[in-house]
């Protein structure tokens, strides 16, 4: 049985739609994922349990989508030392500029990359973690390039 | 021996001449505090610990100043059902608006109250304990009509 | 007959159904509250009465939700040594920025505790409330962790 | 003896610098003015007072400069009738986005008249006050006539 | 026949339904008004010539609508030394930040009397118009304290 | 003797250090250029007359620079048919969003070519000029070639 | 047969809506145009190309408009030496700001010209293009003569 | 001899003192990597050169420093499949949002991974690029875990 390489978190089910995004993209390109509900406010042990133990079981990324003051991308970065990718969500206000800030302005030592607000950003995450996957398996690096190609493609035809 | 009344929590020492601010406060009331120096991303199980053991020492009230991805005041809020006042810094850039906001904009469920950035948030943030500590402590509300009527003077004096 | 614990301020009725959030949660808990509607700027004397004779009557905690250059919670604040705990409207445009702001930028010495913007806001408002009663009634705190452990259990399940 | 017909409020005498600039070009028009530090949190009473009697004692408008949550001028006019024109200071962060929200963004019914932030909008604000007393003095029309010219040749002289 | 006290631009026909607000609130006092579509932009000499008119006309008042680049109210202010009020509109994106940013952020010198964005704004820009006026007519003073006594009574009843 | 092609006008003296920038650019390629202070606000008339004559004189292109409520570009552009760029300049508070809001948000009809804010945007404006005027003059073309290539150069050479 | 005089560029299909506004502005000045979907970022090789070889096929304008990191103005900027006018669009978040910002931001050496938010701005950016075109066809300035004039009398006319 | 792992490109030689932590940071966890300055708009046609390169030499990760608009780790994750890591930097006003939403609102398919504003972001790209290569490399996850642990004791030893 193949092992989860990609991990993906949200603060509530509510995020499902655009985590659904990541989902797809991961899937696209055959790479075994998890989707899993825990906050980093309203689960903190379960979170922080979940995040330690991802290395243990040969997870690769970490993508962590959360809304508001999105705490949740930063904690598990501070609970495992797993490449961590976030996604801020547009769900309490301030067209998640709220979500963007509380993403990237991480302190120094404790790294959280983060991708665009929403789908986008969400589509993104998951381009990134198969970036990461690349570097140790040439077939995604060749699925990529198709990925590419036809993006490319299709803008080119209009 | 008093037991601390009010505990102040900050990401790190730089953030001490803010918190200096809350500390001449609750002293001039003649409340009994600590400073710990503890961070939400770096030390995520002793912030957890040290939440956790607040109400068991008999504390009331915690107070908590970060800047950037301002995660503390959420997370310690997220570890206690004491109440959370949240200073948000002005240390990462943004003018402390990724502070304010990741302090403030929490998910339902897990309560931060929030004043504003810096030196003047951080005296707020004492006399928003004092005045909670004064609901149980009558000699509390006399001090606070005091000092309301000095501050009044102060201004009317010119 | 018991006595109102938290009373819940709102500058017009048209934020009722933002300030229903705050009375749900504090039923949830059986905590006695009032509703009322004043205006700092329309009803200036009725407010600054109200808010003088909270004391008295032996209200505890005093909610205040307004937007727009929501001066309620500050002035109500300068009018009670109660903690005041404002929650920022999203109705006069800019997503609320201008009641967040006007919220939580108060001067040092006249606090006031503010939550996030809208209904979560409101919801955490009371929740902030709830806190600051246990810290005189055991049994809060009790519901407080059965409140936190249901909120975890629902994520949890999915 | 000639009456004051223009009354300025500021929240503290910090401000002075910025509102020294009201003082002077009221000066350069011959209009007597006082100017009063009060504030709307820390002396709520005074300033009501302050406010109420200003009608009665012949003045014709009022200048409230203020920074952070700046409720005087909106508080101001809640208490009188005069027209009241706000000026909002840079003095608590944000570049005086706070203070600038603050003082316009009023409720329908108690207007308040907003000029720019700091000395420039303190050199606005008694133009604004100049203007308005001039619709009932024709000298003052001929004054704001050769400001404007002389303004306008110190330009073109380069 | 009575003249007309105070004349109304907007910078579009589709603002109108903004300025309506003004108009109705102008007519609520009696104040007989016009209301004039002239751009800063597209119609310069038209809207300089109709603003240097004014006074001749003895017209008190100005109150000018516009979004996105708001030039017409500081246009209008170049072009009178009547009191110039601006309303902010949101017609051009960013919620109207720049049509409020361009409003009131005029050079010292050129003075426009800034109110909030949209209804509430126009409501307001009426209401500093009827509060100069009543610097001269003590009828309408008279009409503002009912005016401020019936909106107080309306929010009591609740 | 040579006409001049492109005109420059700021709204104050003291922005000439910007200004300077787009000089220094014009005349690197030996473009013939005139620097005019003239304000929307203070001198409309004399803004509105050096605008409509600018073609009778043989100008091409129009460059405005201008802080705060940015009105001159516009005004500029209401007043010529010529190509109007404007440079928004951080003078007036918030980093210079006033002016970049004020530049850019034109009303459909009016157009206002916009670059970066401060010294860059100054060099751009040029820029853009000799991008215009070399399209009839390849001896421009020729230069904007060299620009370009150095340009890289420098970078190249670390 | 004629040329093509303005290229107009988009980063994706979906933004036909905006750049139609562009297309139907130019046409009614009867300037010949060609509409092509290039992405700085999924087609990068093409629109290097595409700018490139614009030059050569007597083009004289180029338009972009792009939403999120908008790069495809400053990316064409990058390759031609023509002038390069961007539409910065509401399509990713932020109201647009982040376009607004992407695509006028630009470093000093490589300008782009940019035009306010979506359909406005896409009218502003086609006049811009005539504007630059009459500079070299008097035709076209008689035309924007006659578009102003009627622009003002439809204004006139209410 | 080892091969450089991650390569570090910034757009202006200025950028140093900010791209500096990033060097240093790596060089502590032993990681060989290599510093370019490569402007997206300066020197487009050696940027695309250098990133499509990347993967043949046997580079990992690749780090872009930039400001304003800052295309160049858009455009370099457009011209290669590796991680890309995007740090905005506060080089041209508006305290960095202009690089932070450059950065970070890429169209999907197109990833960038944005870190923190500035030096604080400079540190955690390090930091990323360390936890990417060390899902390859056992000996770097010891060495994370290490930094991890001294950073949690040099803040409780306070």
């Amino acid at each position: 049985m193949e092992k989860i390489q990609v991990a993906i978190m949200m603060g509530s089910k509510n995020d499902m739609p655009i985590v659904e995004e990541s989902v797809k993209m991961l899937e696209s390109f055959g790479i075994k994922n998890e989707v899993k509900v825990l906050s980093a406010h309203r689960t903190p042990k379960e979170t922080a349990a979940y995040a330690e133990a991802l290395i243990g079981r040969g997870v690769k990324v970490v993508i962590c989508a959360a809304g508001g003051s999105a705490a949740l991308s930063g904690v598990v970065a501070a609970h495992t030392n797993l490449p961590v990718i976030g996604i801020p969500l547009d769900s309490m206000g301030f067209n998640g500029l709220d979500a963007l800030l509380s993403t990237i302005q991480m302190p120094p030592g404790v790294p959280v990359a983060g991708v665009g607000i929403g789908k986008p950003g969400a589509k993104n995450a998951a381009l990134v973690a198969v970036r990461i996957l690349a570097l140790s398996d040439p077939s995604l690096t060749k699925k990529l390039e198709d990925f590419s190609r036809e993006q490319a493609e299709k803008i080119l035809k209009g």
